[in-house]
């Protein structure tokens, strides 16, 4: 399988977002510079993008939407159902669970696991939260391709290596740490929210240099 | 001032965050290679993106770790506070509202806002939700530096240029669209969780087509 840029994938789901648009307001055929102008990347962009799996547009007639849009899922493998647990069922845990649109993409969240007691045989929209003890069996007993991992950073190696030994293929971690993992062939993905919120306010600052010193129109 | 890349930016809140951890161990001094060795970067990345800054190593001696931390964090823009009001108070609002990290580089979480009648002066962790006809008067009478937006779609662009009337010079966006704004110098930092979901499942199908073609080691 050609090795694609990960830069390529980060952008795959957004033109997937916006051709589900294109879709819900009835679009049924767009060209590359129509596409480019809505999502502001240069056409040529989204050509040499798509082209890295084979393109999909016929010169001149721009590409069928819904088409586009399928193979595109079927790239990013939302033609797959993937179950999802959560483990660490505090705030984020459970705004994760409450969160329906995961479903919508194939994503399913069959459980959570955390070890507050007080938090034991409930359910979040319900999904049920079982204690950390539970985790073992729950593992063996049901297929789990994804786990999210809610915790706070210092539990994140211990358990996300555990997670790893249970067989779970791949780990989403909100956690403030990158996991070393003793699996090289476990997937992960990050949600930095801190690192997010410091670019953010790089970008204020920034922002607020340049005018002062005149660069903006305001 | 010169510009330097998002992609750079991006790579800073994660430096910041090693070097962190390295002043809690007891760290004072460390080689661009032995970070590079942590970081799982290569050294002469390390190099060219501290350059973009100035640089802040002497040849041979290797970073002062405290130093760099602290020129990071003031890069960022941390050696300043921002407030933060969150508008949407439903779980992932509520989730942000009670993460305390934030605090800790400067990020003050102010007020919660939100539609839900229910909500009316409840807290969360001390944080005030008020009603979203409270808003303008809130915005006149506090500075806001960052508006968190975690609303559902449909009416992600309406409200945030809302944000943008009222002059709040930045948001962070958690609603699944990209935001259309009328002010092109509002700073907008996107958390697409979906986006992260679907690039997570494309390096799972992935892998797992590569193990199946015996590319992979298990």
């Amino acid at each position: 399988m050609k090795e694609i840029s990960q830069a390529v994938i980060r952008r795959m789901p957004r033109y997937y977002r916006y051709l589900g648009e294109l879709i819900d307001s009835g679009v049924e055929r767009i060209s590359s510079s129509d596409l480019s102008a809505r999502m502001n990347v240069t056409a040529s962009q989204i050509r040499q993008d798509l082209n890295n799996f084979g393109g999909f547009g016929q010169q001149g007639y721009g590409y069928n939407v819904k088409n586009l849009f399928e193979e595109i899922g079927k790239i990013l493998g939302l033609n797959e159902k993937h179950n999802i647990i959560i483990v660490g069922a505090g705030n984020l845990g459970q705004a994760l669970a409450n969160y329906i649109e995961f479903e919508k993409f194939g994503f399913l969240i069959t459980a959570l696991f955390d070890i507050n007691p007080d938090l034991k045989q409930q359910r979040v929209r319900g999904i049920p939260v079982y204690m950390s003890e539970e985790l073992d069996a729950f593992a063996q007993k049901n297929r789990v391709d994804i786990a999210a991992l809610t915790i706070p950073k210092s539990k994140a190696d211990t358990i996300a290596n555990h997670l790893v030994d249970l067989g779970i293929p791949a780990i989403w971690n909100f956690a403030n740490v990158d996991l070393e993992l003793s699996d090289k062939n476990v997937m992960v993905e990050n949600v930095h929210l801190s690192d997010s919120l410091m670019q953010l306010s790089y970008n204020i600052v920034k922002n607020k240099k340049e005018m002062q010193t005149g660069r903006s129109n305001v």
